[in-house]
Parts: C-alpha cells; structure tokens; sequence
C-alpha cells in the first residue's frame, strides 16, 4: 500500500512518541519532530508507509540513544495475553467451529499495537472480533490454500500477539496436522516481536521453527529481508501475515499471502474495505504491473 | 497558548482538510503537504496554533485559488442550529437558573468545529453539557464581573455556534438588563463567522452592534487586530470569548476575558486542566512576565 498523504501526520506522531517512551528531554523531542518533518519533506511517495516510520523511528532511536524504546510494553503485553490464553484456548475448544474462533482470535490479538493507541481492552476485543461479521472475508480461499499448504510460514507483528498467534497455530496444528513456521524480525522496532518476545509467548515450543526476516523494519518489505528469508519465503506455499504493517507492504505479495488484521486507521479501512475496527481476512493480490 | 510539539500532527492536517474542501487536486494537495511541512519547520515555536493554522491555511487558499471552502458548511451549521433554536429557548425559559442554561448551552453550541471534526451531534451535545459538571469552572468570577460590567464584549467562534450566543446573548439582555457587543472576523477563515453568519442567525437583531476584529485569523492575536478593535476591547469591562482558538490567544489576556469552550484536543485540555470533551468556563490569566 502507498503512503497516502493522510499517513502524515501519524508518521509524524511515531517518531514523538518512541521518544517520549525513551524519556527523550525536551530538546531532544524538538530535534526528533525537526528530523521527521525534514524526512516527510523529502522522501519518495512511492515508499509504503512502514518504511517511511522505520525512517523516522531510527531519527527518535539515534537522538535518543535508546533503539528499543518499547521492552518494557512487548513484555507487559506478552504476560497480559497470556493471562487470558486459557480462556481463550477454553473458547477454541468448545467452538463449533475452532478453526475460525483461532483466525478471530487471532485477529483481535491485532488490537495490541503501540503505533495505535497506548493501551487496549484486551478481552473486550476478543469479545467483539468473535462476534463480529468480517469487513473484508477470503475465508474460502484461505480454508482451500489451507488445505493444499503443506509449507506454511506465518509471519509475527506484535509482542503480545503472540500468544493470539500461538492459539491460532496451535489449531491449525491440531485440526490440520500442518507444520507452522513462525516469522519474527531481527531486531527491534516499535512494540514489533522479536525472538525474546516469541519465546516469553512459547512459540518456541509450538512453531516447527521461529526464524527472522533478516530485517528490522515493521512489516515485511521483502527487498530489505535477507535472502534466506525472501528464498524460504518464496518456497512456501501458504503464508499467514498478521497486521497492518504486513498488509501494507504484502497487499500485492501474491494470492498465497493472507492478511489477517483489524483496520486501525481510516486510511488502511479505505484501501482494505473496511471500516475502522473492521475485521480483515483479505488474500494479497498479485502485483500490479508497473506498481 | 503555546504550540506544543503534539499540535504539530493536527496542524499538518489543517491544511489538507481545507484543501479538500475547496477540491484540491492530487498534486494540489501534495503541494499545500510540502507547503505545510516547510511551515512547520521553519516557524517560531513561540506562536500560538492559530498562528501556525493561519499560515497553513492561507497556503492551501493560495493553492486552491479559495479563500472560504467552508462557505456552505457553515451556512448548513447555521441552519441547522436555528432548527434547535426554539428547543434551547423552552429549555431556558424553564430553567432554575436560566443563565447557566444559556451559558452552557453557548458552550454546547462550540462542538461546530470543522478543525476537529466533519459533523457532529448538536442536540445530543446539548443534552450532554446540559448534564455535565464543569471540568473548569470559574463561575463566581463571572458572575461577579457580570454584576459589574457595563460594556460587554462577545468574541463568536464559529458559523452556527452563533445561534447558541445568541441566546446567551438573550439571556443576558433579559436577565441583567445590558448591552453585548458581538464580534466577527473580518474575512473567512476556517469555519469561523463572518458578518453573513452572524446575521443569518439574526444577531445583528439581538447584539448591540456587531463589529469585526480586523483579522481574518482564528481566535483573536490582539497584535493583528484592528487598531480600533483593539480600542474596544481595551475599553470593555467583560469579554466573554468562544472556542478553542479563542482559548489559545486570549488565556492570558487578564480577568476581565472569559473562556467559554468545549476541550477538542487532549493538548487543550491538559493545559486548560480538562479531560477532551471537558465544559470549560475559564477566566484568563494575567499576561506572564516574558510571556
């Protein structure tokens, strides 16, 4: 997804607020907020809009000193989760449906993200995405590609999310009996999990395997991740991404990419469908000629 | 009231807002976002945001070649106000206290603010203020100058929140027996009232006189007033002042001014000590030394 000019002024509110959570002085914020305007002056609008954060968010990291502002929120969020991860798991078990109640509650793991709000009703949004009709609904398609997946990599956002993700993969495990690999970035950006955050949620124990992209930018912007990520990626024959940053930079990754998110902004609700707070099951295109 | 870096976001948005509204190209839009960023960079930290949206707005005037894109939302506010009109009348005539439903009402009436958002919900705003404890609440001073006063000045925000003065305006010829004097901007700025607006919501039949400031800003920067306006409101012994923008220009212009105004933004209200949302009636503060 291109920046649309309406991302602006979030952007220029990423790079303020990692320095405040970095206790930035009041110098310092000045400097970050001068630096963020001189990037979104100059940068290229063909760049999604996590790799303009990642700009700017590096700007807050070197005035600041402190390029992982957001440890203490990825692990308060992580043992949060996993407070309500056996009346979750409760809730799978007695589904009608598992596999669905596990993508909703997947799904609604999705509220805990710190480029949104600063704080989140946990359980109310489990109680409103698993009621809740889809905004946008591949569910065929994914249930098909599912089904043919014997290669299936699914892709992390956010500390936290994780052990919403594990439910999810702990189903698929079950109902399918298909292996999962679990995706998380290789180092630290925003409240983004990184593989301290995955194993605190135990999807050490769960995935088949928990590699990185080989990248630190939020989202997955293939052309930044390493090659043995973008090959394994490649090779996969389903992939499972989760969250905005995800949608994004994957919305055009190919028909076996499935977005799996609630619509955070209005911006993102325009070009997924949906509106803000919708729930989002959508299968990437492929990429538009010329885009 | 100074710029804090968190207005920084809004104001980028300012601009965008009004160049969509006077149906800005895409590459106009791009040029009033450079424009804006340039602003944003170079400015004085020291001026108040409406100084900062002053500049903004001028830029996507120029831009789009139109000065007053809200022409018709504002005179669809007024219209709609004056709909409510007779309901607010009865709720006053069998109010207890008939002033502090009329003052609250007029503040009910400043949730017309096309800066804060697109439409709104005037009579259940009304309801709600109506309810509401003060979150500031200067009352005693105000009727204590009241009392005094033998020249008020009454300082309109925007177009259809007129209606509402009007009947604190009213009230206050009917209860206290004296004279207010209603003040309009010069030129069209936002959704602020001109003289149009102010007399299609029939002020120019209630008010003593209506007058304009001299300046097409929002709020009122004394310096950029007309020296006769200036004058005037030097000579008032009350001036009752609407809005945010109002708040922001005047909240050290002395006791004699009054802040009547609803908290649109959480930067207001920290500084006005008010959650968003917060019913404020603030009396001003003597200019800081060096301030």
């Amino acid at each position: 997804m291109k920046t649309f000019l309406d991302c602006y002024p979030c952007l220029l509110k990423v790079g303020l607020t990692a320095g405040r959570k970095a206790s930035a002085s009041e110098a310092q914020q000045i400097a970050i907020m001068h630096q963020s305007l001189e990037v979104l002056h100059s940068i290229d609008p063909a760049l999604t809009p996590p790799e303009i954060a990642y700009l700017i968010l590096k700007i807050a990291a070197e005035v600041t000193g402190d390029g992982d502002p957001y440890r203490e929120d990825k692990h308060r969020s992580t043992e949060q989760a996993l407070d309500l991860y056996p009346h979750m798991q409760a809730l799978i078990a007695k589904a009608e449906d598992p596999l669905d109640t596990a993508i909703r509650i997947s799904i609604a793991g999705n509220i805990i993200d710190f480029a949104a709000a600063d704080d989140f009703d946990l359980w109310g949004t489990v109680e409103r995405v698993l009621a809740a009709p889809y905004a946008v609904d591949d569910r065929p398609a994914f249930m098909e590609t599912l089904d043919q997946a014997k290669d299936i990599l699914y892709l992390a956002d956010n500390a936290g999310e994780t052990v919403f993700d594990r439910l999810l993969i702990e189903t698929i495990n079950a109902e399918y009996g298909k292996p999962v690999t679990y995706v998380i970035k290789s180092g630290p950006i925003l409240n983004d999990a990184t593989l301290e955050d995955a194993v605190q949620a135990d999807l050490d124990k769960i995935a088949t395997a928990i590699i990185e992209t080989g990248s630190d930018t939020q989202g997955t912007i293939l052309s930044r991740c390493s090659k043995a990520f973008r090959e394994r990626f490649d090779r996969a024959d389903m992939v499972i991404a989760k969250g905005q940053a995800n949608y994004e930079t994957l919305n055009e990754a190919g028909s076996k990419v499935f977005l799996l998110l609630q619509a955070k902004c209005p911006v993102l609700g325009r070009d997924a469908g949906a509106p803000v707070g919708g729930v989002i099951l959508s299968q990437a295109s492929e990429r538009q000629p010329g885009g």
